[in-house]
């Protein structure tokens, strides 16, 4: 590297320096000594360069906010909401100081928007860049996989498969300058969370990390109940002609997108009267129903 | 992999797999829930193949154990006790199920010792082998490595320089049976930790990870002092003799694996009565003192 460890460290030092009263003892002694609660909420969460993300595609400071933003939905997916964060990066030497800021840079404004600190981390010498985050949040209610309900609706924060369109623009060469192909690869670079969606009362919430299909699949095992999908109510999301158009304008079938898709971190709730989009209900039964079998995408899959 | 992700996880989960009443959710849903408590202690470390272990060097049971301790040092060196461990693992797909088997219970065997468990977890696919761990602890009173006070003892747990010397047994084909050469050996594949050494009224406190030397020195600044160090204590130390006539087998200055050496993850504290090996004293002024120039070593660094 043609810089010193010591010269990142005081560099992320002073990016991640903070003022918050939460925070006991902070980065330089062995470890961070921060405010707790009664119960923890704790998930780890790993990005390696060339399978999550590639440095020709996205900035550094888009990486470091999409490994972070996946962390901290994680946590969110509990009904709890996100505290610390610590980040554990491998680098390979070739990297310029100022791409080792921006990243830890990307992570802090998406930490900020959680409210989360960064309070730790690591760096190591390795062939590849590999991040780790790990994220610990607090809940004195924590809602999970398990709890769907006979006659429950399903919601979901947002419409998914925007981070997916953008793999795919990207990857096949085709993004254009149209608002929605920005979009799609704005989604891929970073997912833009949604921290104001009020799922509290919801009977079983997950972040769709892998794709709506999995997801869906795992809560109703989870719940002993079958998730019976509305693809007509999905249709009508306010995203999805968009989305479409984008599909069509690439000859894809936008529920490969929509279904298949995961890594928007779009929040997936059951209960009653929740908000954002309502896309189907439990019922008695298991595994999903209500897709038509042209519509079952093969899964999606990380790029290598 | 010959081998799916739902095995591995399988395989973890199995594992992992505990009935401790801490654990409020344990892995399975989007984050682990667990009982807090009002003052967190938090850090992480990575360990990179090729970089801080070897395949051919180590067992993966021993390279599970290892970077395990390696974090729980970090916040037992808080004057804490480790509660929590989650681990981020990349692997590359050329690893057989039971070596990814080993490498889990070597953790947890590691965590065991700590009363620590592992909560949570995620692996994923990458060119080489990558494995972050995050601790979590709780102290009502944390020991900071800058608290050292003029004329406090110098103590350590035990003398370090054993996994010093066991690496450089392995990277210059010296092994032998001795007891001695199989001492070094397991110590760098694996650290046994000081547990029970009771430094909870040290005025200072740090676990050794790079060097005494640098650890020292960090600590003398932090604390506005200056550590003067007693070789002659130092050479006192029961294990002494026996690392020495090691290092004269081999032709190195035993000061080399003393002084240079960190990777035993060896307490350092500071304060009056302690326990462990005294080797100095705290006294005015700045840096290290005491050291004959001919005994400051090149400081030991990773093998690649």
């Amino acid at each position: 590297m043609g810089f010193s460890e010591a010269e990142v460290i005081a560099v992320l030092q002073e990016v991640f320096a903070t003022p918050d009263p939460r925070i006991i003892v902070g980065i330089g002694d062995d470890a961070a000594v921060v405010t707790g609660s009664s119960q923890q909420v704790i998930s780890t969460d790993m990005a390696v360069e060339g399978v999550h993300f590639k440095r020709e595609w996205s900035s550094a400071f888009d990486i470091g906010r999409r490994i972070t933003a996946a962390n901290i939905a994680d946590v969110l997916a509990m009904g709890a909401r996100c505290d610390y964060l610590v980040a554990a990066v491998s680098l390979t030497g070739s990297e310029e100081l100022s791409w080792i800021e921006n990243l830890a840079r990307g992570m802090k404004a998406e930490a900020d928007k959680a409210n989360a600190v960064i309070v730790g981390g690591d760096i190591a010498r390795a062939p590849s860049i590999t991040i780790a985050m790990t994220a610990i949040g607090s809940t004195s209610h924590p809602i999970l996989r398990s709890g769907a309900q006979i006659g429950d609706g399903i919601f979901l924060s947002s419409l998914p498969g925007w981070s997916a369109a953008g793999l795919h623009l990207l990857t096949h060469e085709l993004a254009t300058t149209s608002e929605m192909s920005k979009k799609a690869i704005s989604e891929f670079r970073a997912p833009t969370l949604d921290y104001e969606i009020d799922f509290s009362s919801a009977t079983s919430l997950s972040d769709i990390s892998d794709s709506l299909i999995v997801q869906v699949t795992q809560m109703a095992a989870a719940s002993g109940s079958s998730f019976a999908l509305d693809t007509e109510l999905i249709s009508r999301a306010p995203e999805f002609s968009e989305l479409n158009s984008l599909a069509q304008e690439v000859n894809i079938d936008v529920w490969n997108w929509i279904l298949g898709g995961g890594e928007d971190h779009v929040f997936l709730a059951t209960g009653a009267n929740l908000p954002g989009l309502r896309i189907g209900k439990i019922i008695e039964g298991s595994g999903i129903s209500g897709l038509e079998m042209k519509k079952a995408p093969v899964s999606w899959s990380h790029f290598t």
